[in-house]
């Protein structure tokens, strides 16, 4: 099956090229691009291997030529595109969080874009993976998640589904490698001013808030707040978030390893770690989600700690795992491969 | 004046070397280590300008030649030595641990180390500079601050003075480099194993805790707990703290505004930022400690960061403002340079 | 066919679990580590979906379970080991310096260990895949090239096969990421001692040189000594080397491109660049080598430069290539995917 | 004395405001900034306590204001405005390149722009405090060397004034942080791009080959060339420079060390080192080169070592050190500080 890539020479573009060439059963297709066209090995010298070139969008012919069509693209983009590609039969699956929040108001608050139709809004199935993989199954528009919500949702949903945490206290305090913004030009991200640097920023308020409010509320039955704070940290992949919540029905630790290896026992991708605290370095170029637990007794706080790679489970690799999903292949195929280390 | 330091070849004490080498009034003592003897060139060739030895402990002749003595003594060396030099009429200043608890069984569960005795705990002066400045103008023996709760404090103890923050909702997700682990030999501290890595340590209970606990307890006016998760950041220098608390009394932005200008309009080490978060690189190799806050109008949740360089407001820099302040001289001796950027 | 590893635990030993783990044809057979046994996922968390352990050496089971042998260990153990394991009868692939040199004097001039028996020496063949890839194909002992000279010895043998180059006056100026130092504690490769510093080591002579010296004069049929400078860069992996060298016989810039293109247009694993310089980050995580090449008409002086991934192409990768190449599998098994980036 | 600085936005312009800020002679005049204006605060919050702003250029204000002017300004500014200054009497210092070539015909083949006149240029003195210190005393115009050039010539000079290297073999590979670079906008500097990369560029030319080669022509009395290939190394500070020529005249490791020692008994920032190399983290911050020399007596080649910190040795702390040469003060006046570290 041919894939095409639509925003292919960001940074999420060029790991679904390495992952797709890799693929047992994809093959890459069309790779789009508006803002650079041309030699793939000319935008990207680590790819020069590759004999392929980077091309404008072309509706007809990319529906002609693909089967399936990711889209990395920046936000205000897929809103637009998605409808188009998904009327004409293609199955899409939108890395951007145009198709994340079910309520165009909601969206255009947060990310000061146009949102896409509502009803096209509801149409999309959020593809985290191990939890709504069986509506995935079955979606036309998949709506991959951010990497920031599938860091902290894998680590949260568990907990708010079992009543293990108070729902009114969590607060999610969150680390990024540079990656996740992107190789767009800005001062604040040369290598100058990020390096021997940490940097807190969007402290009041990151696009990523209503998107994990929209599932914690939905899994906990009840509408939620969470207070989230990014950090920018000099490394270029990675993403750690340190979740704490009050601890609700008296749970011990060991409910709470009961609750999660339950919930995890057939996810290939999680890994719940019980003598050691995740490290980034340690999910690094896989798509693992590397989660453990700790509970406070002086404070009756549970602490949560998960990391991802935010370009793999945060990003591409999760992205290629939906398509599995979707497209009936087992659910690791192209995955298998170790973190990189060091 | 002469001031001797013990424990002279850790970053510490190298840090330490760095400042009083030129600080108007001070002039480097005695250099003790008891790890390793010989030239300052050998261990440190970047002082290899400085024409001076390492030299093994002997308290009668480090008596009879410095008048102020620093310890830069990893954890239960000053509970021992510190008060055979009291005795002997020595000012000290200790940047280890061994005099911040006042209560000798808490040094021992967090510490797991001997305790200094009693009487001479209560001796000791907690030199947070800003808050405790008259106490350590009289003092004898200074215990200087550790470094994540001298970011933590100089952020917190306004709010808890103020009642601005419920004193038990109080959250503090730290986030250091690694100069603050010491350049001892451990697997974990390799350039490998740190580069391209955030790793959260010690979830489990930080030997920090009971020192925030003691203070932020004395502000407030009632016993206080914390939770605290320290993390580890690839770069040298430099610790940020991101501190959540429910709001209380429907403070608003402006009230903390005032309460912080009013609290710290006379401290020169102190930055209140208005209109950018604090970072750690703007601070890196300076006295200075960044705060900026924000409320959450969802959450009511308040949130203060904190930026230091660990090892100068959180380690000799304040060390040097304590014995400025302890002899009389402007708080600001030798401690007026900018940060090193970038 | 089940391959082990003894010298696990190194990062070389990490990096062939992760490619034999992927690889279509091999399988991971016994891990032996002589300093650390148990479960992968306490010494290597990054590896804890593995459930596999390191055990100790027991040379006839090690040669009952597995068909062949991998030794990533330090220099002065294979010496001894291999012969062992080639008189059983095993295929022995030798990541370490212990078989490089064919003269046992050299060998303990540079390496300072008790070198292996001449006999034993000479069986060796030098795996540098693209240059001895016949010889290889029927090894039973396969001597791994070391890091720096696979990236200096790609560049330089078509230039000296060519006459190309005054073979008197080469100078390789070289550069590499930490992880070829290896996981061992030293004070000089702590976080703190390699962040934000650059460094030149073993500028009186590294154990690198006589294998450079060997297979260079080999090649250009004449005696050779070259002059070799190494440096660590702060980074996990990725060597660069700039080699300079006098043009001889007028050569142009296209009959050097012509050269290279003639030598080297089967080899899958080595990128030409013709408008670019190679950068470490380009190969990372993979097993390319990229070459580039340039003539400064105002000097005569022909500079070539070189990247590869210490651990793959400089290590693990090539140990790979030599294993397809010596099994008759094809030579890229396992090892097709395309770097790391960013 | 009130120091004005053009070009004040600049990583080299920020040096300068630090460095003349704890200056004890010297004070901050007008800041200068054709690109940014407004309080310093915003565009450097790490000097968020200097309380001053960027200005446009207004030269008569300027030149009544200040009694010396330093301009730290792209290539192809200072040519224009120099001679404007010095003009109205006042004495420049040039930290850009152009007026560091005497002949226009070069500059321009080298920078691709305008050259200044003629006749400016041959007032403008090398501003190489070691070598032309004197010279420095009674100028007008200080054209302050540029970073490469600067740990070139005072590895290089001494070795061809003695004649103990052939001048027809020198090789440099050269090693540089990001901020040589500066704060412009480019993909190439983003930390994702530099980070855990090393990145040779301008293989086939750098714009200081011609300063380089200018001077040490002239100290070697005849015409020579020089090869020189740059290198970006991921951290912010610090250059290494690697040079390599051939012995001359059999002279010994011994006999270097002497040349060396007589050259720079006198010189405060010159630190000869004598049992290890020279690494960039031991002068960071400071003003310091630190120099290291080795003879391979295998192959009859000299290889010298020099390390800067790029910003202060290369550029602003040069400056300095030129200001207080040319105005009568102490030479280490405001730059007696040790390097930071770790």
């Amino acid at each position: 099956m041919k894939a095409a890539i639509i925003g292919a020479t960001g940074y999420g573009g060029a790991e679904l090229i390495r992952l797709i060439q890799h693929h047992p059963y994809l093959e890459l297709g069309t790779l789009v691009s508006t803002s650079q066209t041309g030699p793939v090995a000319r935008v990207y010298p680590h790819l020069s291997h590759i004999d392929r070139s980077f091309e404008g969008l072309h509706v007809d012919e990319l529906c002609a030529n693909n089967d399936l069509i990711f889209l990395a693209t920046p936000p205000g983009v897929s809103s637009e595109w998605t409808p188009l590609l998904a009327e004409r039969g293609k199955i899409v699956i939108d890395l951007s969080g145009d198709f994340r929040l079910d309520r165009p108001e909601v969206y255009q608050a947060w990310y000061g874009k146009q949102p896409a139709p509502a009803n096209w809004l509801r149409r999309a199935v959020y593809g985290l993976s191990e939890w709504f993989g069986e509506e995935v199954k079955e979606a036309q528009i998949i709506s991959n998640p951010g990497c920031y919500p599938t860091a902290t949702l894998l680590a949260l949903l568990p907990l708010l589904q079992a009543k293990a945490i108070d729902p009114s206290t969590i607060i999610i305090d969150a680390k990024s490698g540079v990656s996740g913004a992107g190789r767009g030009l800005k001062q604040a991200m040369l290598f100058g001013e990020v390096n021997e640097n940490l940097r807190p920023y969007k402290v009041d308020g990151h696009q990523h808030i209503p998107e994990i409010e929209r599932f914690a509320s939905f899994v906990a039955g009840q509408e939620i707040r969470v207070n989230f704070v990014p950090h920018l940290v000099p490394m270029n992949r990675g993403i750690l978030v340190t979740i704490y919540a009050k601890r609700m029905n008296n749970y011990s630790i060991d409910d709470l390893s009961e609750i999660y290896q339950n919930h995890y026992q057939k996810a290939s991708f999680i890994r719940l770690r019980q003598q050691e605290w995740p490290e980034t370095k340690q999910v690094q170029g896989s798509n693992y989600c590397d989660i453990a637990w700790h509970i406070d007794e002086r404070t009756h706080q549970v602490i949560v700690l998960s990391a991802i790679d935010n370009l793999m489970k945060g990003a591409a690799g999760q992205a290629i795992q939906n398509a599995n999903l979707r497209l009936g292949w087992p659910e690791e195929s192209g995955l298998t491969f170790s973190p990189l280390f060091p």
